[in-house]
């Protein structure tokens, strides 16, 4: 089951610029800022009604995101979505012909399991799924 | 007030094939197609939590979403915030710095009053605001 938009990923240059900038649009200052080590990024978070906006600097130029500012600029780096059980949709989109880039989840911030799959078999867009481990 | 994610705009060349693979991928069918002739595009919408995605093909080859297809290829093209009060909202923004492509909301589908924030002041994201004239 696929239950709602976790969040919107958007790669930034400047975390301290975007946090203003987002901000002042959403009406809302962010809520966390984190680390991702592995991904080279720094993040913040902003609330939007049942979902979230993140934000992504990469860390050093390293990563991604720092891969995809450089071809693309600022915007939209990623949608994720939320799941109910990441194993069932991962084995159930490989069946239809999606490419996963993840063929098992892996550990996420927040306690989440998360795995992407392949933009060439969605239309252009990097999904990620996401299923939270400790559900409100 | 900025209250949630309306949606999600995807860019895609054949509705047909992009509407089965939403499908697939949201285990849900469209529940609406809809042609909007001022914008040359014919678009199919899909229930996601309580936001929805909106799939937009370009008829005959004109309008912003050919333009886009040709420059970047299918990818998400816009996000619609759903807003209490769109006039204030755009006042608002404007005031922030924010820079307008619509200064007035326009009519848009679904009995929505609709207007679009320059991406170049909004970190490469086109921002769509709409206010719902007819609120559950």
């Amino acid at each position: 089951m696929i239950n709602k938009i976790e969040h919107l990923g958007i790669a930034v240059t400047s975390l301290a610029e975007s946090n203003k900038l987002f901000a002042d649009l959403l009406g809302v200052q962010p809520y966390k800022e984190e680390g991702v080590e592995s991904e080279s990024v720094i993040t913040s978070f902003f609330k939007l009604g049942e979902s979230k906006v993140e934000l992504l600097e990469s860390v050093e130029g390293k990563g991604a995101i720092a891969q995809y500012l450089e071809k693309r600029g600022p915007g939209i780096h990623h949608v994720a979505l939320d799941v109910t059980d990441i194993e069932f949709e991962l084995n159930r989109l490989q069946g239809l012909g999606f490419q996963l880039i993840h063929a098992q989840p892996k550990p996420g911030a927040d306690g989440k399991k998360i795995a992407f799959l392949h933009p060439k078999t969605t239309n252009g867009v990097l999904i990620e799924l996401c299923e939270d481990m400790n559900p409100a």
